[in-house]
């Protein structure tokens, strides 16, 4: 057997390259910040973990990290021990499920290229042979405040170009369903926005995702205008009884990946009934078994089950892609900000869709390696780049000077 | 890497020498029924696995050995989905898990042979060095209808008798803790019996399980007795309104094994309180991932978890163990009725218990190998003895002709 006890784990902050897509929030910044995780064993095996970034979550990969040296890669009722014992409490405890997932996700590839199998199979064998993605349509500027030259999409701010942006998206990519981020505009003119995309894709499930933007009773009043447009509604309002509010009122199913986002949610938020559908996102919940037991505690109470996303690169696609094929219950395409991305870190560059469905790269572990000379050029871009922290709102004012915070905004 | 496909799956009933133990249900008969399950890959690794028998079982067997064929291991997902297509509907929906059950042990087994890891690693890792487990106490008769000799332990009826029999478990095993099988006793009577428990071993915890066999009024009118009395109190009183209906009324934490057996369970016994502990039993559950998901779940909704016994050899109780040990969460000491059996089926005899608790015994996978020679004697007596199901009634008959069955009895 080779030893796959932990020898070294490198926590390396990236930057890379992010349009200004907007958000309930602001928007993003020229950069998006993350973390790569290399957990290397005795044997000499890397394996690789992709997370979010920010001062905490750093020094909770300080802190974690040399206390897991030592521990075999299988190990994961250790990795949650130590993770307890170093990071409880967090100032914000989704941080520390962030940290865990990270190093979870690398000890899960490590262990698989020590034994030569897939990710996916340790996780309980392939179910379906490709992971399916929606796309994921963003209202955007034209360019980087302070920049000179649009980017390639142009500006999106209305139905007609968020239709362009929905061609674009599946022309490269194959994509069936769409999820739009909304909250951004006034619910009327992403409604339109909607009904343009129905227009266009008459047979394409359609999501809308104000992000908690919208008060209760906007909500409220919007709902007969989307029965029957929307395949689901994520997170049109803030907080377990609002959205159980909402559920009440209609047969659309609401999703979450703001209400219901880690264990101490599910109880009250099960039994609220306050989604009929769980975005899983394995950096959220701690990393892919916790991502497993979420799926069967949803299959057990009835809950539907998708992935939510952040701004990420190809070692967390994979990840999603292996657990995707993986889980018995998964209901619905998942949600990435992929496409969105320009740079890699991995090797072989962008890993691709076909008719807007992965097929896992080829391999044992999640199938992918480091290119150690972008992982170099994109952590000099995060020391460059001047950011630690994830500011849209700070960006969002270099567009729009008085532009505020407000949550719920419409 | 070693080719762990499914090369070929061999079933073998069993019958083993079971003292007559009474409960709710009548007494058990002179041989318990037992099914050993060995998965071979095709590059010749052996694994165990052993569930319930009886004559729906082993059809359900026959029915889905076939179909694994070919399949990997660790192919969990492959398991369930053959599962559903060949099993689904059974004419009793528990038969078919633990059909799976039987079958999921014994590829986890395969699969740590094949890569020389323990089963309680593949499981997430050893979070405690020793399974605990406690006493198991019975009523019993002095010997089996028709037999002229009283076995070891005599009868048990009485108070002192019940307390000798503890002692007697405790000089062999070293037990610190005590279940007491009850409704089998006017419930007077089982309470002097714990009573007496209690002042012969003063710290040590004590459960009594009337196995559903009480009516809710009575339970109800007991309540004041036990309290204080008991650890826990298993399934008084049968179905989740009337459990939930005593829980509602007492602070002693009720367990169940009766009431919340399945996923098809959970939503509703957990929304109504029906009991505060979960007695977990990989044979009812599906297999170890399904039990170890469960565990998840109870923590998750502040249930707490314990582990539930029917008769059983050394390749269950290897598997409870490896099981007990890597559960982050697990509350109490497991059960189990092996040290009521004289039989044995793997190499070595039986496996030993220090203090109450198992050391895991040492090797790869469960740590266990089968003697063909004790599984070749108990599939001789299987065919010789006549049993083909349980029959706990029947057997009561012999002992107590006017008996009959009534749930609940008192």
């Amino acid at each position: 057997m080779t030893d796959t006890r932990i020898a070294d784990i490198r926590v390396t902050p990236i930057a890379f390259s992010d349009p200004p897509l907007r958000n309930n929030a602001g928007c993003h910044q020229p950069y998006a910040l993350r973390s790569i995780i290399e957990v290397e064993t005795e044997g000499g095996i890397v394996g690789l973990g992709e997370t979010h970034a920010g001062k905490e979550l750093l020094d909770g990969m300080t802190d974690l990290a040399p206390r897991l040296i030592g521990m075999d890669v299988t190990d994961l009722n250790g990795l949650w021990a130590h993770a307890r014992r170093a990071l409880w409490p967090m100032p914000d405890p989704r941080v520390q499920l962030r940290v865990v997932a990270g190093i979870e996700v690398a000890m899960w590839d490590a262990y698989g290229k020590a034994t030569d199998r897939r990710v996916c199979d340790l996780l309980g064998g392939q179910m379906r042979k490709t992971a399916p993605f929606s796309a994921y349509l963003f209202y955007k500027f034209a360019k980087h405040a302070g920049s000179d030259t649009a980017d390639m999409w142009g500006e999106v701010a209305t139905p007609e170009q968020l239709v362009n942006e929905a061609h674009t998206l599946v022309d490269q990519h194959g994509f069936r369903s769409f999820k739009v981020k909304a909250g951004v505009l006034p619910p009327d003119e992403e409604i339109a926005g909607l009904e343009a995309l129905r227009e266009a894709f008459p047979n394409a499930p359609l999501r809308l995702d104000p992000n908690g933007g919208w008060h209760l009773h906007t909500t409220l009043d919007l709902l007969p205008r989307l029965d029957g447009l929307v395949q689901y509604l994520e997170d049109p309002t803030h907080g377990i009884p609002a959205m159980a509010t909402v559920q009440a009122a209609t047969e659309i199913p609401l999703a979450t990946s703001m209400c219901i986002t880690s264990d101490a949610d599910l109880p009250e938020g099960i039994s609220r009934k306050a989604a009929q559908v769980i975005l899983s996102d394995h950096h959220y919940w701690g990393g892919l078994q916790a991502t497993r037991e979420l799926a069967r505690i949803c299959a057990i109470w009835g809950v539907g089950l998708s992935m939510h996303s952040n701004s990420h690169l190809g070692i967390s696609l994979a990840a999603m892609a292996h657990l995707a094929v993986s889980l018995p219950h998964l209901s619905y395409d998942c949600d990435t900000h992929y496409p969105w991305q320009t740079d890699e870190v991995i090797e072989g560059g962008k890993l691709r869709f076909d008719k807007g469905a992965l097929t896992l790269p080829e391999g044992p572990g999640l199938g992918v390696t480091l290119d150690r000379d972008a992982l170099k050029r994109l952590h000099q871009n995060y020391l460059d780049c001047g950011y630690t922290e994830r500011d849209d709102a700070s960006e969002m004012r270099k567009h729009r000077p008085d532009w505020q915070y407000a949550h719920p905004r419409f």
